[in-house]
């Protein structure tokens, strides 16, 4: 086996918003044949997300940063190309922390199969994957929503504040979303039935249209963006509200220390719980949350959105357009050729 | 009966930290006989609590503000004069949300008897009080503390912190005092055993002294204090840590709204919880906490800490002394004459 792979590696780490430059396209040849648990892969759908943006980093955090010059990773869908592995076969549909490359050789244990019976293989990067079980967790774990309250999601037409707000429509809850276009708004409306929407680009004070959406306060505050969109909400939190921290997508670029009014104060006179998280902390609880979400995209509860973008080489402008939040749903990108 | 009484009102509301000429002393007379379920009442011991700052101000909370031209009201411990509500006799000594007077006539529901066989009767603002079951609740309900954890606590010679830190010690956690001064430094580390004290007043950079004093980093933050000290031990939390939010003193007395660096992103990175309480939330679970805090200050694993002013009179400036720190422990005023 020869064969020539093109992948992205990161050449600089951005300074601020990303930009194309950042990102290197290299074409490397693999050669030699599978050893025994090995496959070969080809990538079909690729995930951009906008947590990607603190690994290019190169501070330390709880996930390491990206080496320079070395592939970007992150979620794929790919298919089996040859296999080594029993129980894995050629045209199998898998999913991994893979790297941002045409094709790849990787140990089976990096990979786990996907059926596509129950969804397509693109909803196994939102509804049925990472995406779907954040929502799933951050808001019934964390924000524990009752039947009847007030539920505020930020980022609400992106690949994690569509489901949260669905879901939080399942449970009985009222629903208004935080967007920045009037598409967007129409989004979450016609198809959505979300109860209340929000422009933040609006030209009106934030605070009085989220209090004119919430007439009776913010039960639970799902927050994907945070900054001055936040710092509104937290304005008409009511007494024992719940805040989940999901995303911060307005500060990732910030070059200095984003500052902002302490929000400690509002915290403590009415009682509120914010909690950060990411989904892997739930990972003892992935299969109930999978089972959930399958049942709900089965029976049409959910409906799963997508922006795909076609051509591997848009990886890099894929992921720097979510910060100018160009998508709606979930944002990924497709290979071109798909074909084994 | 005629009585002559005194009592503080509040004159003007404070801007920034208040002043003695925010309260006037104005003497009073009440005649008339007890009507049934009535109580005739002396003031021995009133509590100056920091939370009392945010009801001198106007704005509408989840406590009503002080009216101005009333009484100020607060934890008060009173000894019965004259009684016409059974199983209350004179001398009997009780508690309640009472006016800052030299007496007073209530309605015997306002008040509850106290039983000094189980601590005396200033413990009943303290340890026994609600400052023992904010230092119990906040920590153990919300802070939950593990054996080997490093547990910091600001404000960590006041009245709710070194119960705190005494509660953590009991748990084998590793327990790390926030102070003003050297005295309180040598106070926690001498007579409550503290594993290291640190003063924010000290030159040397806040966030280093915190990192050095804990080595493992810090699982639980109880925050009496806010501002720039929790800034500093924020940047030290660990993975999953808990932030305790129980006052924020040092930004009570704010002009404006207070600024700093947006705490969102070190929340979500690191999987923080952070809880703002008031004690009225564990209502139902008082009689646990009651239970466990009377047997620790049986057994004498719980010490109290108390700075009695003396003199009705001086009740003002015991409050405003408590935005300058200067008490240890419970901060109270007794009145001279205490005998009935």
């Amino acid at each position: 086996m020869t064969i020539k792979i093109k992948q992205f590696v990161l050449l600089k780490r951005p300074v601020g918003v990303p930009v194309e430059s950042n990102f290197s396209l290299k074409t490397e040849t693999i050669s030699g044949d599978l050893k025994e648990n090995e496959l070969h892969l080809r990538g079909i759908y690729y995930s951009v997300d906008p947590y990607m943006r603190g690994r290019m980093n190169g501070a330390k955090s709880y996930v390491a940063p990206f080496a320079l010059n070395e592939p970007i990773s992150g979620a794929v869908i790919a298919r089996v190309v040859e296999s080594k592995k029993s129980g894995l076969i050629t045209g199998d549909f898998v999913f991994g922390q893979l790297p941002w490359a045409t094709e790849m050789v990787v140990d089976s244990s990096s990979v786990r199969k996907i059926d596509v019976q129950i969804g397509k293989a693109s909803d196994y990067l939102g509804v049925l994957g990472m995406t779907g079980l954040t929502a799933y967790f951050g808001l019934l774990k964390i924000g524990q929503p009752i039947s009847g309250e007030t539920v505020v999601v930020s980022g609400a037409a992106g690949a994690v504040g569509t489901i949260v707000g669905q879901i939080a429509k399942m449970k009985g809850c009222k629903v208004i979303g935080i967007v920045g276009s009037g598409e967007k708004e129409k989004l979450l409306k016609d198809r959505f039935h979300f109860d209340g929407m929000i422009n933040y680009k609006s030209k009106d004070d934030l605070v009085h249209l989220i209090k004119n959406a919430c007439p009776n306060g913010v039960d639970v505050y799902f927050d994907n963006v945070g900054g001055e969109i936040s710092d509104a909400v937290i304005q008409n939190m009511n007494f024992q509200g719940r805040i989940v921290l999901c995303g911060q997508i307005s500060l990732y670029n910030s070059k200095e220390i984003p500052m902002g009014p302490r929000i400690q104060p509002i915290l403590l006179t009415k009682s509120i719980l914010m909690q950060g998280f990411i989904v892997s902390n739930f990972t003892e609880q992935f299969p109930e949350g999978l089972a959930e979400l399958s049942k709900w995209v089965k029976e049409g509860k959910i409906e799963a959105i997508e922006t795909i973008i076609e051509g591997f080489e848009n990886l890099p402008k894929a992921f720097i357009d979510l910060f100018s939040g160009k998508n709606v749903g979930k944002m990924m990108v497709m290979a071109k050729d798909i074909a084994l």
